[in-house]
């Protein structure tokens, strides 16, 4: 049968793991996908680099607009990266009647409505498995294999450079500086690790999690964002002692009267599955209605891991390229005519249980004063914690029961006037996850 | 667009359970299939229950042939069980060109090699996503989601009555047969518990687990199957303060030389994940070349999680109806005449590590005496747990290195010829599942 050709565009780690990975299983591959899947041409800045690894591929240049135009290439694979670039090159891909396989979130979380609108007036598929927790089939989990349930609500540990760190500070109680260091040294983290530790990664994968889970268009803008960047090492041994494990999480959550669309430090109880996924492992949690609740767990990056579901999708659309276009499984899990417009909610709609660490003068009537301004606020408590006083301050650590963002907010507000409460108010949210 | 007309065979928990999903959810489901998915003919020996569940299905007959053979069907979803109905039931849709969607372990196991060929003979889909690990998308992982992958292994808490029994032993230091009397109260063990708690349940979803992974053919009449009855409370405890948990597991390995399918009592380092996973849930691990330890985790039986997969398969009919047939997923995930003769190796082929326990004399030179059987069957020891003695005996617990389970099988004969061991040697196998 006449094999696949693949046009890759960057050949950096996740793309010569692509090409090692096709190469060394290529028989396997074939034996599942029916015919062959190869990579035909290569387009790399580093011309040199390219023509070391992509030993087989036919054709290598440094112009990717030539492989995109190039009427031997079925599907173009893109893992450039970036927003402009990749943008023109995936668009005119798809105007030229190309499938289109790409790792980029960035590109989908923000201009994704405007490429699958392209794609599907061209009839031509756009699959990104890669895009969202590396190897793990979360996309096809969602898109496919729940596709009996309303989805309920998605919690993921999707960015493995944050979780490594947060594990590194639990485990050898460094703080998120050092830690950043040594994920830095050991390569887990990259050189500018903004886009990883300030929550932006992430944000971009619960995007796209969103938008499949529920059918609403992406919406990378209206995404609430918070990163790692002012843990302190103090919260998760607190949070540990009170049973929980801090975790970077990225959110969405179907409710009435819209969709909860979040990234941010959320403290788990231990005892769940998805507390216990360390180092730079990735999970995702998802809540439906038939099944319950179910986990999916594994590497989220790296050059094999991402490769493993970068050719998945060649796979999936050398299947598909024989489907009616209208059959498909849509880019988005629904029909495009299907989707819905539930608004994202601005977090100070967003409802969560709290924790929150304050110093306070270690004098009677403060905490009166502060229990007084959370009932207030309608916020009760779960669980307390007091540490020793020394030199006249002590450390009180509260767990609330669930509130809206903006009750936490105005409490918190009020909490910080008081004149026996030193410094701010240390707040990270908590879910239950049942 | 016209909908998807389902012929449902048994409507008893499942059955009851996917009509209500695909009630519930109509408009979600048919977002994303893009039609509408209808119980059109149910198929049931108790006609008034099927007649106060399905209240809206066209049809409603004791005949399951009557639905089978009607032209109005598109897809028959077989809910039956057993062997010798269904595989006829099965046979004569697939035989009048019939999509099927079954969730009978039993009969893809036995029958599932026939099954899938008169199906590829006629063109049509026999789906089973139900029939392993309820609703966890497992085989969508293992067939689709890791293609690109050369899967080494896959391990499973794949039997929820089972795990809950071992989660009892453990928790509450019950026996095995007031932890099964316990389940049965609960409904979590049916009345003849024999499939599940004989490991025969597990072995059939391991089977097929095997199949997809490594693309050969069904071969349950070679699996080695040994259940959870024999487990004694004391071996939990020991495994415990060794730092393991005992789990029932389905595993199937490739070898150089073939592949190992056996279920079993298996030690688990208690760390990993899967170790974890307690009560009802199930749980997969694949090991695989590309994208390494991935782990699905959810609830494996159930009305409503069975119908999540049952479901999940309709659409997938749905969608491949107009897809040339040998562009669809295979049915064992590898092209049909790419499946290879890999032999299943007999169980004294299989490689584990051991956990012994032997109740021996308390007298000088027992030890040396057991320790040297090991050595000769070049056994290494790799961890060692002595009880106090009582009454002149004590209990030793031995973990060994990895061997053959015929060195084990030549050891243990050997130790319990000695006359200072008392009674029968306890072994259990272990993974470490690294």
């Amino acid at each position: 049968m006449k094999p696949v050709n693949v046009g890759l565009l960057g050949i950096g780690t996740v793309g010569g793991g692509t090409y090692t990975v096709l190469t060394r299983n290529a028989e396997e591959i074939s034996r599942r996908a029916g015919r062959p899947i190869r990579i035909f041409a290569v387009a790399d800045r580093n011309l040199e680099h390219a023509r070391n690894i992509a030993k087989d591929a036919c054709k290598i240049t440094d112009d990717a607009f030539a492989v995109v135009g190039d009427p031997a290439v079925d599907v173009v694979v893109e893992l450039i990266g970036g927003y402009d670039l990749a943008r023109e090159l995936v668009l005119t891909a798809i105007h030229n009647g190309k499938h289109v396989v790409t790792a980029n979130k960035a590109l989908l979380a923000v201009h994704g409505n405007e490429i699958f609108a392209a794609a599907r007036k061209k009839g031509v598929i756009v699959a990104f498995e890669a895009a969202v927790a590396g190897g793990i089939p979360i996309i096809k989990a969602l898109r496919e294999g729940l596709a009996a349930n309303r989805i309920e609500w998605v919690a993921g540990i999707i960015n493995g450079t944050t979780n490594f760190i947060l594990s590194e500070m639990r485990d050898r109680g460094l703080s998120f500086a050092e830690a950043l260091a040594g994920a830095q040294r050991l390569g887990y983290a990259e050189a500018d690790p903004t886009f990883d530790i300030e929550g932006i990664d992430a944000a971009h994968k619960a995007t796209l999690m969103a938008s499949i889970a529920f059918g609403i268009p992406v919406q990378f803008d209206k995404a609430y964002v918070e990163g790692i960047t002012r843990l302190e090492a103090i919260d998760l041994k607190y949070a540990e002692q009170l049973g929980y494990r801090i975790k970077l999480l990225g959110i969405a959550k179907r409710r009435e009267d819209g969709v909860e669309l979040r990234v941010h430090p959320v403290l788990i109880p231990a005892k769940r599955l998805i507390a216990n996924v360390e180092g730079a492992m990735n999970a995702v949690l998802v809540k439906a209605d038939a099944v319950g609740a179910t986990l999916y767990y594994g590497k989220g990056a790296g050059a094999e891991p991402t490769a493993s579901a970068v050719i998945a999708d060649l796979v999936d659309v050398a299947r598909a390229a024989t489907t009616d276009p209208n059959n498909r499984v849509p880019h988005l899990a629904f029909q495009s005519d299907q989707l819905h417009d539930l608004p994202i909610l601005p977090i100070a709609e967003a409802e969560t249980a709290c924790y929150l660490r304050l110093t306070v003068a270690d004098k009677p009537g403060v905490l009166a004063d502060v229990t007084r301004i959370l009932a207030d606020q309608e916020i009760s408590i779960d669980a307390f914690l007091q540490r020793e006083p020394k030199e006249g301050k002590t450390d009180v650590i509260m767990l609330t029961h669930r509130c809206k963002e903006k009750q936490a907010d105005a409490a918190i507000c009020k909490i910080e006037d008081l004149s026996a409460v030193v410094g701010k108010v240390t707040r990270l949210r908590l879910e239950d996850l049942q």
